[in-house]
């Protein structure tokens, strides 16, 4: 791997009981609403809230791709570390990797693409201008 | 791509409310959990279930990578069918792939590796041959 | 307590990885999702399904109140029979009881008043006359 | 109703996107999973994590009793104030108020039961000292 990419969004979420499963560890399912919610939370900061683009303009950025890698198992009251990276700004895309670090050990790293879509044809659209500049950095 | 692998088992899955989100779709960190549960299912009819894994022989079968491509959305009162295929079996692994379907269009696609684990150490462990035989079908 | 009133719906639901927490029990939440989950298919049932209901005629049957005695815990694997009964119909809500049991044995006991609301503004509406002849029995 | 009894634990908690359904509400399952994140983190500030407790010393405090009113709905991106008071302190249970705030408007109350288990037997046992006497105050 060559040089990481500059971490652009960051957040801290505790592994609650809510999050584990009979395993004892954070239920894979759980990371990936952990990761809508530093994107959530990172739009949001951008000006563009969740509530906002969904109930007001009927716009959502639905994922259309992943891949995922489960490096060590998360347990029960760790807080882990979410920093969310831009690896390409397309049209009407944007290229995501996020970590999950634990006390500097990463745990999770997904590479996401996500779509600015229109939610009711269901069809891509470009980035607003404004949008497109924050994005990109 | 070539020949899709055969199907090894299959569920159907009906998209509820609760797997809704607020753009009316359904939300994707659920798509895992009905992925665990086709996978919990499988490994049932194989005899391995998992509360006896978990509970009573401490083993379980986490994922350590997958990668989904998001087709086409799902929405709240589609059935899907869930349909689960082997890809390779190895010493302590399997790759699956697993396809959703609502009336024969592709909603969502996940390659995914599974690991047999030691939930005590954590640790990789080989299947028993048993089971190995029939992950191999 | 009286006689209990009659079961009007029925259905079953397996206790699943997903729906259980590092204490190896149901987690209780969980329990109002699956509750969710027999009412949402009784109103299907009654030709009323959650898809038509929320994304057609922007109406819902939100919970007003529940009471709910958690008497035994249930374990991943267990099949649990959902028992719906009507209590009481009123102009409009409906008050029901519901209960969950597993081999015969009482789980879980929840009365619950549902009211049939305008999901614009938020205010209760009568039942329409076929759907409250369908709750009445 | 009296005078509503003190505040003992606080918390925030913002609604998001995962917490959402399709009505474009908060779902109510996701109340109670705020409301076992108020209880963990209020064990967890009186020195009894909740990973403490059921990895290491096998016990857990599960609800037996819940009544819940749902005043008025949650929207997503609402911040909620979570406030707790302790109703009463048992010998094995402790009975608890908490409601959901949002800018003073009362969302939801509810009225909790819980128990102090040994998650081995299942059955009931007595708080410890030193933990009785943080509970009552």
């Amino acid at each position: 791997m060559t040089t990481p990419p500059p971490v652009r969004f960051r957040t801290q979420r505790k592994v609650r009981f809510a999050d584990c499963d009979p395993a004892r560890i954070a239920f894979y399912p759980r990371y990936f609403e952990m990761l809508n919610g530093i994107v959530e939370d990172w739009f949001e900061a951008m000006g563009w809230g969740f509530g906002e683009m969904h109930l007001k303009r009927d716009i959502g950025i639905p994922t259309r791709r992943l891949e995922a890698d489960f490096l060590k198992p998360s347990f029960l009251g760790d807080v882990l570390d979410l920093e969310l990276s831009v690896l390409k700004v397309g049209r009407t895309s944007v290229d995501l990797r996020t970590r999950f670090l634990c006390a500097e050990e990463v745990r999770w790293t997904v590479n996401q693409t996500l779509v600015l879509v229109d939610m009711k044809g269901l069809g891509a659209i470009p980035w607003p201008d404004d949008l497109r500049e924050k994005l990109a950095g």
